[in-house]
């Protein structure tokens, strides 16, 4: 016990002090893998069994309305698994909750989850599978996160963008206030099941949006990276499997690393996460009413930035056009309306997202930027003007593309 | 990256793991401390710059109504405190919460609370200032932690419970689906300032609640400690202040080496918490819909755990004999009538509190028994006989005692 007196005179001669210290280990699995509910294949069985607890372990599925619709079988093909498979798990319930931004809007939802997992006697070393896209991780992920103070969670996650980024993080979340992610917690998965059988039947939506975070990793922390995605856009927009399995491999460890390397993986202190372009991708996501997914607001987010960067001598004209050129060329747009929304006092309504950003991490305004391709800086000021010209650069951009590809403009 | 092949034949050649693992530093101090907020002290500000942040740092402030009563004049002294050192720190606003278990069953005070904190722009960086008992500092906690994943929580705890084991660890805690705790989050405090002021005005039940776990701890860990406490017991039923204080701060330590040393703080694996007592406790505590305190619980489940000690041989009869005087003398009781409660099948209703603290934990039944004073042993099963013996033998204990003491008995 350190003893140290921090008071006045003679009222506080027995003040002392213990300073209670202690760190934590955490570790988890992340497969990238196919054909997980075969019966032959025994990898889900090792997952579960990885303590080597020996015990026919209890788990509750909870699957994304989205997949029921791609995948109705999923649900059946899983029973027949633990089925065939039941001296070693137990399937103890399937609940279907719905997809998207919707799932973490409701609290009924959390509510009801929250009561079947009561109600089901699942405890602290009972697993909660949650299969289905981001939302659905965050959601399923915050109950199970709460419940006993934290069951075991097992993410499936569907999408590019759980794949390769959300889905295989530390964090889960709740939009309140009229904010993403307002509440939440640090809580990282037990493993994490990257199936590549999911993305044949994901919608053109869900299989662009994780390819923003792989250009936004990529851009600030691996050149090499960047140039296969450059390389790799047409085939991606073409719908190949191959390259966007390496895509999300590459992406995944790339944010995994940065978890485990940057000495504060719940961002207590003043580590940041790979937030390039997300403060104004955050609020586009808002002002669309989520009409914008993540991954298609991040993709305009990091434009955004980027022309910021260039503006700002911290990458080239060459370098800002491979940029939008690539993210383009994979199909996603630079560009939304809502960009230029201005509120009643004739203000951008995107500049907003910076404050907002910064309240969320607390501290000074900290904003990342590339300085080349694949090295970033950090910046605590942002010129107004500077985004605000930025923003007619990147309309006049998407303006200027789509009249090239012989698009019919409506309006 | 290591690469395994996990599955069956050829669908799955390029299964491959990736293994994440990283640790999470945690670290906070205990103040043990009179006067906080004299204007002349000024420890609270040295807390609230412990990382050397220099900036005016922002809090927003919860008080249990319970304190509010016995302390009017809080909020103003806080205020004027905040106000005589305004280029240090800013005091956002003040609210009330409602003391007691009422706190950890309404979601309309989490929601209330959360809002609060959303329309005062707390960030991860500002701090929340729970003061009160036990109930009030899990339910602060408990929001505080999911607001932007997690504002910095500054506990003054300020009933003797609170103060030596509730308020110095890392737990929070609602009650839902008609259990304790159901819903809660393990979250380190940035501070702890128990501050002995607050304890000559307690209530009875608040000064002696905590005795129990300090009687709890000293059991199964410090023989010392409980030869101290039995020594006391006379001095703390007569309210004295000396022998409080040093109970407190010896129970708050092994309380706080316990989480530091036992290698797994957020019970993630096997580690238990410092439960000797409790599982008949918490049953007891929702049995007579929380009449009885969880202080006063936890005293009548040791008393019971005693005696089954006894009956395994694990203490000595003249051990169980000073267990029983020593908590008895500290004006706490041994028995409550709820504990014979059977349920509509004859069943003795305090025997689910067996299952119900099983499933929190997860895992197989664990139950601490002290194994002589001062050192403790885990068993797996319970006699469910021999609990029910002790509970008559409690019962007989307490109707001899009372009258020896001359006491009147009704009906």
């Amino acid at each position: 016990m350190n003893s140290k007196d921090h008071s006045g005179p003679s009222t506080n001669d027995s003040a002392s002090v213990y300073s209670q210290k202690f760190s934590v280990e955490f570790d988890y699995d992340v497969h990238f893998t196919r054909s997980t509910f075969d019966e032959a294949n025994e990898m889900f069985l090792d997952v579960l069994d990885r303590r080597g607890e020996g015990r026919r372990h209890r788990i509750l599925v909870c699957v994304d309305s989205g997949v029921l619709e791609t995948h109705p079988d999923l649900p059946r093909k899983i029973k027949d698994y633990c089925h065939a498979h039941q001296e070693k798990v137990e399937l103890v319930g399937t609940e279907t909750v719905p997809g998207g931004e919707e799932a973490k809007v409701d609290w009924k939802i959390v509510e009801d989850l929250m009561i079947a997992l009561g109600n089901n006697h699942m405890d602290r070393q009972s697993y909660v599978v949650a299969i289905g896209g981001g939302s659905v991780l965050d959601m399923v992920g915050f109950v199970a996160a709460l419940v006993h103070r934290g069951l075991r969670l097992i993410r499936f996650p569907t999408t590019v963008l759980a794949q390769n980024d959300a889905g295989v993080g530390v964090k889960n979340g709740m939009n309140e206030h009229g904010q993403k992610n307002f509440m939440g917690t640090f809580a990282p998965p037990f493993a994490v099941i990257n199936d590549f059988d999911f993305l044949p039947t994901l919608n053109q939506d869900h299989w662009l949006g994780g390819v923003s975070e792989a250009f936004k990793v990529a851009i600030i922390k691996d050149k090499k990276f960047f140039d296969f995605l450059c390389g790799s856009a047409h085939a991606i927009a073409q719908r190949e499997q191959g390259p966007m399995e390496e895509l999300i491999r590459r992406c995944a460890i790339l944010h995994l690393q940065h978890i485990a390397g940057n000495g504060d993986p719940f961002e207590m202190g003043t580590a940041r996460p790979l937030d390039f372009g997300h403060w104004s991708a955050h609020k586009l996501e808002l002002l669309s009413n989520y009409e914008i997914g993540h991954g298609a607001a991040v993709a305009a987010g990091i434009a955004l930035d980027s022309y910021y960067a260039k503006k700002k001598n911290l990458i080239s004209a060459d370098e800002l056009k491979r940029i939008l050129d690539g993210i383009s060329n994979c199909g996603l747009k630079v560009w939304y309306p809502e960009m230029a929304q201005r509120n009643d006092s004739g203000e951008l309504a995107i500049l907003q997202g910076l404050k907002e950003f910064q309240e969320h991490l607390g501290g000074r305004l900290t904003i990342t930027l590339p300085e080349g391709i694949g090295k970033k800086v950090e910046v605590h000021h942002m010129d107004y003007d500077l985004i605000e010209e930025g923003l007619f650069y990147l309309r006049d951009y998407a303006q200027q593309r789509s009249t090239d590809n012989g698009d019919v403009k409506a309006g």
